[in-house]
């Protein structure tokens, strides 16, 4: 049985409502995931785990999102060479931009993808994802190419006032 | 002949400053790549053929830098499914926060793999790419593991005062 | 027949409440117009056929809304060298600070002409493409200096606690 | 004698430096204009004089250039209805967001076309005002026409290590 | 009869929510004003006159309150030496930060005493008027410091969980 | 022998480059003044000592400049009703952001009357100094005028390249 | 009988639900404290008072809570060396920036422990707190060490989507 | 032989630049310390074995220094309950702000005591680690009183013009 190649990862319960916008849009192009909270700060020997598995477990790209500062994207990055995508999670105080620095402005050595603050974020990791994967999955390549022509054909001429 | 896998792409010659530092990191790995200037705004239909012709090509990743009104990454995003990764070039007024918000905030549909602002992005970018062609390649998963490992050798214990 | 000497574009359905109080406020200054959905991403080749045949339609004015990595506008004022007015609509996570730095920090070359975040912006784009048409139209300079003094004569003298 | 169609004014000699990127892209188009020093706050009579005389003295488009608390463009535009162009100049504490934000966020009634903060702003300024006058001045549609297609032609292939 | 030695002006009739805090506090202390609306874009000449009868008129003190690119208390200090207070009134997409860099960012010469964003800061511009005027008249200073031991007294101790 | 009307304080010896832009402009209006280091966190008694003997000692107005978590002019206002006003010193990391907001966001009771970050910020200081002693001192208010005339007259009407 | 080792203290009565956090925590930890308001402007003596005698009554740390121009935190590092963790209180207008860089940027000689803004700082200036007791107290080590380990243990491996 | 109290860690050797000021105070103040090379990213074994032995060595305060996505404080503080200091360097781009978010916006559960970003902050770092220590160590108390009473002396009445 192969293991699903895409692994959705976030810090807590809450981010989950932001993250599941990533498990939606994979589930759309049918492809295989898991998801699984793995906190930096709370499960870090579960992050170390995670991380000094993926290679051989076959994971292929791994969705990571967290908020505040969000050090579960760039450490999981420190323990793998798995592609590491990292959707900052909108905070209250700081609307995010504090969970966007803490991912994006990693050090030489260790890139993490991050995407845009927020739901239309997650859902980005997700088509990211695929995008990876279609470089040597034809499938998943035809279904990213229809999805994508499909968004561009739903959007209409004119606006609506409705 | 294969054509090189990575694409590195950059909005004016004063780009390659920062962009350089991914050829370099390339090179280092021993992956092939070319590198062009397209700018989004000044030779926008030179942006729109190679976004067309990205997925015949062959190229697996495209590294797009810029700054400002950095719309060349996000744009490429648009006009092929292959992954873009972006690189946020500093700036004078803004720091280069300009450049990163508009690399980032792609909308559902198109996603950027934006990295840290600066040089250090630029090179991050590079090993983003190779973490990506290490999927299925052996050789750059290889070359990839032992530069992860030496970076982490040459790490001092204690500081030097020098 | 005459064609529409202005011409609303917007990136998305969401932006058209935004986008409307240009449209409102054209119609109080009896200046036709269309408004149409372009998607930068999605639909860039929607976005290359209205820029390039701008100036043989005889469009005088451009107002584009958008919002996030609002590509929208510079695009079309890359395209075209009718004036384009660049609305940044107001976004969830910042603000619409994103939309003002992606329309506002254009490269030398390539002019947007931006306004205030969310809905008195797009109002006042619409006025400013008024003040552009009146210089070679004599009956909207009248009714633009009508609606500015009647603006002015509106304002009561003492604050009412109601 | 015509009098020139654009003028450029500016809160202080300082902001010269900035707005002359300005002149200098007028005189490559070939536009004639007339730069003044124009101060909100210390020579607001001027500023009076300046913009309730504007369509009198048949000005088509004036650009203006302030920093810090940049109240001379807003103030120009709500004394004539000639388009005013705003170019928010770089401050030493606040990089010109003070100034950008003073000129840019104006309430319903009174648009300034806000160009980017600093020395590319001016000259965008220089050309939006090229695209108002070609809008009737079919000299100027050509000027700048061609002034667009030598800025896309100068753009090389390969980046320069030079 | 004395005239009232504070004005109260506003750049509009929505401000007077924020800037009847300071209308409360004059009341608090017994110290006379008139509150008008004063709109720095919308009614100019009405600022001009205010700002140049300001000193015959006998005012001590102007507190104006602005939202946005707020000109008004900047366009006020220089049109008359009578000290002006800033209220910088909080907006929708940039939180007053807008307002605040427009107040406070004056240039040599024409200073702007700027208040904390919002309600609070329209209380106390009516503090510091106060402290003005209580320089030349006693009954005010002891009101003021009257208003300043109640407010001490009135802290409890420990914090309530009501 | 009248003690001098204003008193300068800052934060610390290194705020006397900025602050020195306000005791040269007290100087060209023949203000005398006394300047002190009272540091709010290294000498808070001479803090106390000072406030608390402001009105006896007759100072009518202090300007206290300081940087970073800049508490000194807030806690002078909490000491003493003698108008205080605030001077926001440019820092290195934050560059007077942080002192701006810790000078400027005081709670309602206690005003400062925040002047522009920086130098320009010193020197109006002491401007709004003398608007305040002007109010009772006809001497002071003529020099004022004519101080603020002469600074409009030497604005030259065009911009000289050299 | 021993007094509390713990001191919380806040600038308003409004902190209290914030700062309730920290209490509450404490209680979970069996650490006994005592909480009162200190306003640093309106009642300053009371902090002059409780910084002088904050060795003398043997407080171990104080945890100070403040929002806006937050200065009690700074103030409190100054008069004691009994070590001081700051909690800055989300704020209206600048979502509790203001209070940050208040605390925060404290000069060389007072350093404030400053914690994440918001509630959840407020409960980790408690478990900061009890981090430092621990190294003196085998009971709070030991609870303390529980208290971490229930939190781990708590967070499940899989998101739900109730 | 009783191992050293504090422990300076930092992420590279060009956080020492910054860090040296901590143990420069450190040196003054007579406490014993050492200091280390910990990358949370190139050397998380490192990390990880540091902080699991914490406790056991003896560690009373840990000094943690590093910039950009600076994950080393927050995860230093998820694996050992000794006091974790965290120091934001200054970067290039974003002026230590991101340093700053990273280590300030810990998740309940794991505080990092934060300092001011730069040199003053890893000065005060070493004086809040003095603090710790005094609570239990009267040596260090009577050093820290001395410094503290030095450092008040030290400040002059009046500021110098050299």
């Amino acid at each position: 049985m192969t293991p699903p190649p895409v692994g959705i990862i976030m810090g807590s319960q809450s981010d989950w409502a932001t993250m599941r916008e990533a498990a939606l849009l994979l589930d759309e192009l049918a492809i295989p995931y898991d998801a699984r909270i793995v906190s930096a700060h709370r499960t870090p020997d579960r992050l170390w785990e995670y991380g000094k598995t993926a290679v051989d477990r076959g994971l292929q790209v791994i969705i990571a999102g967290a908020g505040g500062a969000a050090h579960l994207p760039g450490m999981m990055a420190s323990k793998t060479r798995v592609p590491v995508i990292g959707v900052p999670v909108q905070t209250r105080a700081l609307s995010g931009v504090d969970s966007l620095y803490s991912i994006l402005q990693m050090p030489r050595g260790f890139p993490v993808a991050t995407m845009a603050i927020g739901a239309a974020g997650a859902a980005n990791a997700a088509l990211m994802a695929a995008g990876i994967l279609a470089l040597q999955d034809k499938g998943v390549a035809q279904r990213l190419d229809d999805w994508r022509a499909a968004l561009s054909a739903s959007i209409p001429e004119v606006p609506s006032d409705d």
